[in-house]
């Protein structure tokens, strides 16, 4: 549920979603908001009460959008507000979603979303990361890329190979590709030595002292 | 710098951000990696030396493109990568970034980007939040959005207000707007009292306590 449907679209129909949605694992439709508003000026926000910053988006065109979502699918799903307030989105959050059958995610605008409609329809409150943003859009975008890569089939079994080793707690290794010399720089002779083992213990040694050195509190 | 420059122009050229960038506060362009690869079937990746999952991003490519910047802008700008085992983006970085007249943002794909060319070009590794995207795309708009959000005048007084608010470590109160009343829920009394110090003293207290209830760490 978004005000700027266009924009979810276009950056949806990117890339590994893409394909999924055309296989036809994984959906995504944004629903405008404002196709709902009774106002007869389209109006979906209004002066908050007490006064204050901004607008703040009112309560009736986004519960209307979202008891259209409902009867459409039958029931009433989990329903995620993406608000600086929520709880940290985390991959293991991205894991539990990923079984659901429906998620609605509702975009606001930063200055605010009546508190009653809230209190209404969301089930979770989540948050990406501590910084502001404009709206709910990129959010809901980065959670849904995370939770459809989750998704059985959405990934060949090499790039869910990659998803599981940050699993482990440990980042990637450095990656090399041809050509073996680039700008004086070589590829380390290890990588090119064939022995499988020895290449294991290179890639395992590298995300250990990778994760030592960026993030050490992975390892704790 | 990216293999999606429709996905990116189209997102943000949205809202507040393509607002600022019409009034000549902040521009921003997609640069598509793949028209400086020099392979002849336009390939930019290829697979990793010493084996593994996917693909990895090549360097000539990348590091062709950002030349090509480099000399369009006439210095080395700061230049970030999106990745897991970056530093972690606050809405600090935020305002530190916002001072650059340049930046560079090399979204790469998961599977990897040939490390030789990170150490050439790279002067911040960032990571937006711990979780696993597709690409660099989303994490680069989420960072542009934030960044252009701290540029001088990008915001109105109203919604900047409403930035700092975040910045005291504090989450927001509740919003309320029109109807004062809605599905049998009123609005509370005093945001209709007309009593501004009254309300105030509401707001800052409805704000520490939805901090307390959902994100005590802030408060420390």
């Amino acid at each position: 549920m978004t005000l700027f449907p266009e924009m979810v679209e276009q950056t949806l129909n990117t890339s590994i979603l893409a394909r999924a949605k055309n296989n036809g694992l994984i959906d995504f439709e944004a629903v405008n908001i404002r196709d709902y508003t009774t106002d007869k000026h389209k109006k979906v926000d209004d002066y908050p009460y007490g006064g204050g910053a901004g607008m703040v988006m009112q309560a009736q065109p986004i519960y209307d959008c979202y008891i259209h979502i409902v009867e459409e699918i039958g029931y009433r799903p989990r329903t995620v507000y993406l608000t600086p307030w929520g709880h940290p989105f985390k991959q293991q959050m991205a894991k539990d979603l990923s079984k659901e059958e429906n998620i609605i995610f509702l975009c606001g605008h930063y200055e605010g979303v009546d508190e009653r409609v809230l209190e209404e329809i969301v089930t979770d409150y989540v948050t990406i990361g501590d910084y502001v943003l404009t709206g709910g859009e990129l959010p809901a975008m980065v959670m849904i890329d995370a939770i459809s890569r989750m998704v059985p089939g959405v990934l060949t079994n090499c790039e869910s190979k990659n998803t599981e080793s940050f699993e482990d707690n440990l980042l990637e290794h450095p990656q090399y590709s041809r050509p073996a010399e680039w700008m004086g720089k070589k590829v380390p002779d290890i990588l090119l030595s064939g022995d499988h083992k020895k290449v294991d213990e290179w890639h395992y040694e590298k995300s250990v002292e990778r994760t030592k050195k960026f993030r050490p509190e992975l390892l704790k």
